[in-house]
């Protein structure tokens, strides 16, 4: 009897219809899931998670604004219902194209059609000494670090009266202007504003630094400029200091140092300023574009392979004219893409000829606190409330689950009304991060 | 500049008041600290969380029902009003009552009283491993521990032919026919039932056994006769396999032995089957008493000490005849003591004598699923239906916080209604427990 656990079957049953394995179920790999429905064909999801990530609501875990469990959801829930769906809990470690043939974490399998949707991760361009010492964010564990991180330096800060030591660990820099950056920098601000001096009438919370680090010369570079400087002006007020043209060149842990010359003083630096693909071993060296991704065709078909898509952030699409380095690491062109690729595949296993991408550029928002959005859509652009209630609307529909809409709508409401974050917990065990 | 965060100063202002300390924010400490208030005094609470867990709904915890965030409740906030009121994240090590001070993981301090309130450990009677491998819940990390392991053994049962390995990762046993053993049996069979078939349908879920073991007569011991029975038939009819009279020998994390000689394959299991006292170093030697308490008189007073208090589960008060050994372990003894002792220290200060303490035991209840738990109150006994809107009803006016109240309703009308359970996730690092 033999007590190991490691296998070398994922023990997929061979159903004698063409195989589909979708690696990551993020929102490109969910929306192809979702697509794949009602095809006569096996598909098989593989994730290192049991649980798709709401990944743009992360920054209010970190800020303790809400509960994990509302921006997470099953996989083996949401596919219940669809016939030939196979969930497996691994990481794919190796591509053999060659054979059809992927190696996991849980053994080796053969595929007819896979698809890559691995999704981005952290990119430190090779600092290995910030990479080691700065924070994340990109998953629930991230957030919960965060939250664990910000707590636990304020009980610290209130044990000193070194005021190096006690601005290290009431200073916060957040690297990075795109929406991660600005959100997070903006529900800090509130925490400070409206949370921490209820709970740490013992320090002076002047003393609480929120920095907010933008290598480029503005905020929300993806948007438009009225939304770049009303974003600015919104984080202004709060009291964030927003540093433009300024790039990180060393973090050790306790001192960033910028390319100015300039230093700050913290303990946390939250580094959300760049993303890479996350490909998989075993593709072609040339299938490989800048920033890590994969270079797919229109039909996001991995250039020089037949039955290998990647779609998504881990994807950079030829073609495009306005995108010509690939579309927008962000949740729309993932999703646009994996609902085509479903109908492209079916018409692909239908002998049909597949169907070109063509981005739909539906616009961008970002939050930067109570009362305060940015939104470009196409036919119009708004800053304010109605913005931060469009953002709302269409953060509540995008979160899959209606018990997830439910309490995430309520923990708005109720932190709205209260100007409370209920869940400034640190989680874990007492000596550790998380 | 010293990067260094260790400090040795708690860094707690003389207020030129009497400073009370306590250690430990359960349900006496914080009962006592909430007497406290309007003492003129400094009352300086320390705990290695930085809040307070409601433990007897750990177990739903554990079995995907509930949200941490909705059974935890953060110091700070709870005693946001509370004038002169300290909290401290931070362990006690040593107590040296000659010099009226202790020693923490964040420096030491000197008090006028001292209330030991550190609540129980799990006891595994010095069974090394047992302790190793077998897993406990006590706090919120051994709740998750205990979520992430049985989804986890499921997506592996998955990946097996082999029957013996299969089985040991399906059967689950918990030990110890209290409440926690009785409400998680319950709640794991809800999930074979309502949850598991819908996620699982690769598995024979007919292989999934569910032993509770108790090394008693009956399950809950501290209940009446009728409480106990009606326990057992309604576990029965859920197909918990319930074991009386069955003690564990031995368990090597695969396989566990009992007294009678039986084996079970299993890789959980659950250990509930005792708690002894979470004492302190530095108190005499005489001051323990049996389960490693602490020997308190009728004023919660440790013997031989004048400004020194224990209460709750780790004070084993003498001169009750009901309870020669002490009060049960539960949160009700603990509350009361709490209240009193935060009286008498009224009392003390102004010079009067304290009054004892006198247990009113208002009864005792547990859920065992479904409409079906059972009541134990001092005018009457009461099983089924309605006992159990009445279980829910106590447990919602004992959580710590309206908004949690307010979640954990919703929570428990969700999944009244729907039969699901949704926190199913594995949180943390992919390949760490948590």
């Amino acid at each position: 009897m033999n007590p190991d656990l490691i296998t070398t079957r994922t023990r997929i049953a061979d159903l004698g219809k063409p195989r589909i394995i979708v690696i990551g179920g993020g929102f490109g790999g969910l929306e192809l899931v979702k697509g794949l429905k009602n095809l006569k064909a096996q598909v098989v999801l593989f994730d290192k998670y049991n649980h798709h990530t709401f990944q743009p609501l992360l920054y209010q875990v970190a800020t303790s604004g809400l509960e994990t469990s509302s921006i997470v959801f099953p996989f083996r829930k949401r596919f219940a219902q669809q016939a030939d769906f196979y969930f497996r809990l691994g990481e794919v470690n190796q591509i053999k194209p060659e054979e059809n043939y992927i190696e996991t974490s849980i053994g080796g399998i053969h595929y007819d059609y896979l698809i890559i949707a691995t999704g981005a991760a952290t990119n430190f361009y090779g600092m290995e000494e910030l990479e080691k010492n700065a924070m994340a964010m990109k998953t629930i564990t991230d957030a919960i670090k965060v939250r664990n991180r910000i707590i636990r330096n304020l009980e610290f800060a209130l044990l000193t009266d070194d005021k190096a030591v006690m601005n290290s660990l009431m200073d916060f820099v957040i690297v990075g202007g795109g929406p991660t950056g600005v959100e997070l920098a903006g529900a800090l601000s509130e925490l400070k504003r409206n949370v921490f001096p209820k709970d740490y009438t013992e320090l002076d919370l002047s003393q609480m630094d929120i920095h907010l680090v933008e290598a480029g010369p503005r905020l929300l570079n993806g948007m438009s400029a009225k939304a770049s400087e009303k974003a600015l002006e919104y984080l202004k007020k709060m009291g964030v200091k927003v540093h433009l043209n300024l790039a990180v060149k060393s973090y050790n842990g306790y001192e960033v140092a910028f390319n100015n010359g300039e230093k700050i003083l913290t303990r946390t630096l939250v580094w959300a300023a760049g993303v890479k693909g996350n490909p998989i071993h075993g593709l072609r060296e040339e299938c490989l574009a800048k920033g890590n991704r994969i270079k797919v065709d229109q039909f996001n078909r991995v250039k020089g392979y037949e039955n290998i898509f990647a779609l998504g952030d881990v994807a950079a699409m030829e073609g495009d004219s306005k995108f010509p380095n690939g579309h927008p690491m962000m949740a729309p062109p993932a999703m646009q893409q994996g609902a085509l690729l479903a109908q492209n595949l079916k018409r692909t296993i239908a002998s049909k000829p597949m169907k070109p991408f063509a981005y739909k550029d539906k616009g961008s928002m970002a939050t930067v606190g109570r009362n305060k959005a940015v939104v470009d859509m196409k036919t119009f652009k708004m800053q304010g409330l109605i913005a931060w209630y469009i953002w709302m609307f269409v953060h509540l529909i995008s979160i899959i689950g209606f018990r997830n809409k439910v309490f995430t709508f309520f923990s708005w409401v109720w932190s709205y009304f209260s100007y409370d974050r209920s869940n400034r917990l640190i989680i874990g065990r007492p000596k550790e991060e998380i």
